[in-house]
């Protein structure tokens, strides 16, 4: 029988390689929410690290190319149905998960806000982030009707496929916009009360349609969130 | 008496002046509109219009003035408060007047769109914007929460003070950004659909807290606006 090798040990180089790369997506995030992608050049991401331009485009041809990896990692993180998150809860327990499940997505958005305070801009440079964008809101249209749906099985909602439709496309429009209605209106951003007023807004837009218990719980969890 | 001189008449510079202005700004607010206003050069405004670059520049000094001067026509359109149109109107009329009254404000929307296209860039640029931008919306806020405390003592409506506040931002988000968002879901982009759905996604907020006889003028003007 042949010998089985070892498993392949990476090498001090690829080590050294991929912590570089690591560091500078982590240092042009940074530089992108805080001065606007638009505002930041290769060379100040360089700077940031103190690393030479040179060594920066050895692991990044340009800046598009960080942005569409910056891209990939968001979109593994929105992209995530509430469904497992929702599965086999009780009336009460459905409104405290879908919150929860709100304010993960409300942390990735802010996470990743230079992709939303620039969209129409990257949108118009990039197809490939443009068609991932609008498979993602795909997704989450998806996954709001779904939900809707399994409410009113549950006669934990009542509305009819036209308001549910509807309500879809407002919560997408609000979630998606929310940070730069907050910076038009010139509101504290900071991440704690952003998060948690777009998560309420949200929430305010589903709330006439639930019934019964659940309409009750969530209605509790608005008034705490207000007073 | 002393005799009244007559009214001064515009000598025929004074009008080719004015008259050229008013081509410029048209010219541009068409250019900015169809490629986005980042996009748009003066030199391209004075070719389209066949005049000098030089004969551009007497009139705007550069072509932040003409995005001023559109945006002070744009904000003189928009920031009109609907309570003319719906002060005495019975239950069903204030329902289609508010209908018709918030397709004048789409309308609005579409003919400048270059700025909703590209408002975080924009408001970003001008700080006179910027203010301008956030008062037009603090306005419609207060509107949108005056029309609501009308309803609600006229019994066509049912809401409590915080449900009031949660209703009128998800108005100006949902309005605000609508245009962009279809963009995002790459919908057709013809005007009449556009604004159509646009009105119909706002009154879908109001709807689930109308009651009565306005509840079901609404539901009626809908159900036609789906079918």
């Amino acid at each position: 029988m042949a010998k089985k090798s070892p498993p392949q040990a990476l090498d001090g180089n690829a080590v050294r390689t991929q912590r570089t790369r690591a560091r500078i997506l982590e240092a042009s995030l940074k530089l992108f929410n805080e001065r606007g992608e638009a505002h930041v050049t290769t060379g100040m991401i360089a700077d940031e690290l103190n690393i030479s331009p040179g060594n920066l485009y050895y692991h990044f041809a340009n800046k598009d190319e960080i942005v569409e990896q910056l891209f990939a990692r968001f979109e593994e993180r929105i992209d995530v149905s509430p469904q497992a998150a929702l599965d086999g809860s009780g009336a009460s327990d459905v409104i405290e998960n879908l919150w929860f499940y709100l304010h993960l997505m409300f942390e990735a958005i802010w996470a990743y806000r230079f992709l939303y305070r620039n969209l129409d801009d990257l949108m118009d440079r990039s197809r490939h982030l443009r068609e991932h964008f609008n498979r993602i809101a795909g997704h989450k249209l998806e996954a709001v009707e779904a939900l809707c749906e399994g409410l009113i099985r549950a006669r934990a909602m009542k509305a009819t496929p036209a308001q549910v439709r509807a309500l879809a496309s407002n919560v997408l429009v609000v979630a998606t916009y929310w940070l730069n209605y907050q910076a038009l209106r010139r509101r504290p951003v900071d991440a704690e009360t952003t998060l948690g007023a777009g998560v309420y807004q949200v929430m305010s837009l589903v709330a006439p349609f639930l019934s019964g218990p659940a309409r009750q719980h969530l209605e509790h969890l608005m008034q705490n969130y207000t007073d």
